[in-house]
């Protein structure tokens, strides 16, 4: 599929829209999702412009993955939460909103996950959480 | 979390217990789930020793991600489907049902995600699939 740089993520990473980050190097950015659908929902993304994960460059995926496990664990360390769910959505279809392939990092049980996408969350909790995540991180 | 060398994966791995193979080399297994969330719901699995995504090795995470990739096209090219939902569940708070790390490739939308692990499938048609995914791999 082609890639259309004006969706919301690609604006993030060149920073014409804001984000409450958590980590960022060269090749990935972690940030919080605003419409959490639990607390502590935290996305990671490649820098690479891909739309889905099938799309995304094989070196690109592998070393996103790393940085998932690396926030999945200050994720776990900082919010004192047991279990993750990983999603990752490849295609309208599936149900992926923003045309940027994404992981999902959400601090729930599978069974009770909020609806994709559906409700802001409180943006001063969220940006605590971020907070909690990037010192985490920083310690590992 | 101190790794059972008893779960089914592990004995999956070992040749103990049976699975419908679609990929397997000598560091990933990717196999049908036997209890689909949808039609051609696959799995696939480092053969790394490790309970969660938290605990596998970074280089096993990175090889396992691209293997993901690669069965995922597969599916969409050979059950003609065009959204996977890719999830992965660290932690028996999550909902993880086997303690051995496993990636679910599930082609469907996120919002009718059948009940995780609740009903067996047919297993003629999930045989059928399977052949159908081996096959768009060999090709790939």
């Amino acid at each position: 599929m082609a890639y259309d740089d004006q969706n919301i993520f690609a604006r993030i990473l060149r920073g014409e829209l804001p984000a409450i980050k958590v980590y960022e190097d060269d090749q990935v950015l972690a940030f919080m999702d605003i419409m959490p659908q639990a607390e502590g929902h935290t996305l990671v993304i490649p820098k690479n412009p891909a739309v889905t994960l099938l799309d995304l460059a094989p070196e690109a995926a592998a070393y996103t993955i790393q940085i998932v496990q690396k926030v999945a664990q200050a994720m776990e360390t900082a919010l004192g939460v047991k279990g993750i769910v990983l999603m990752q959505l490849s295609g309208t279809v599936a149900g992926q909103t923003v045309p940027h392939v994404h992981f999902h990092l959400i601090p729930t049980n599978v069974h009770e996950l909020g609806k994709h996408a559906a409700t802001m969350g409180d943006q001063e909790k969220i940006k605590a959480q971020a907070e909690l995540i990037k010192a985490a991180l920083a310690a590992a």
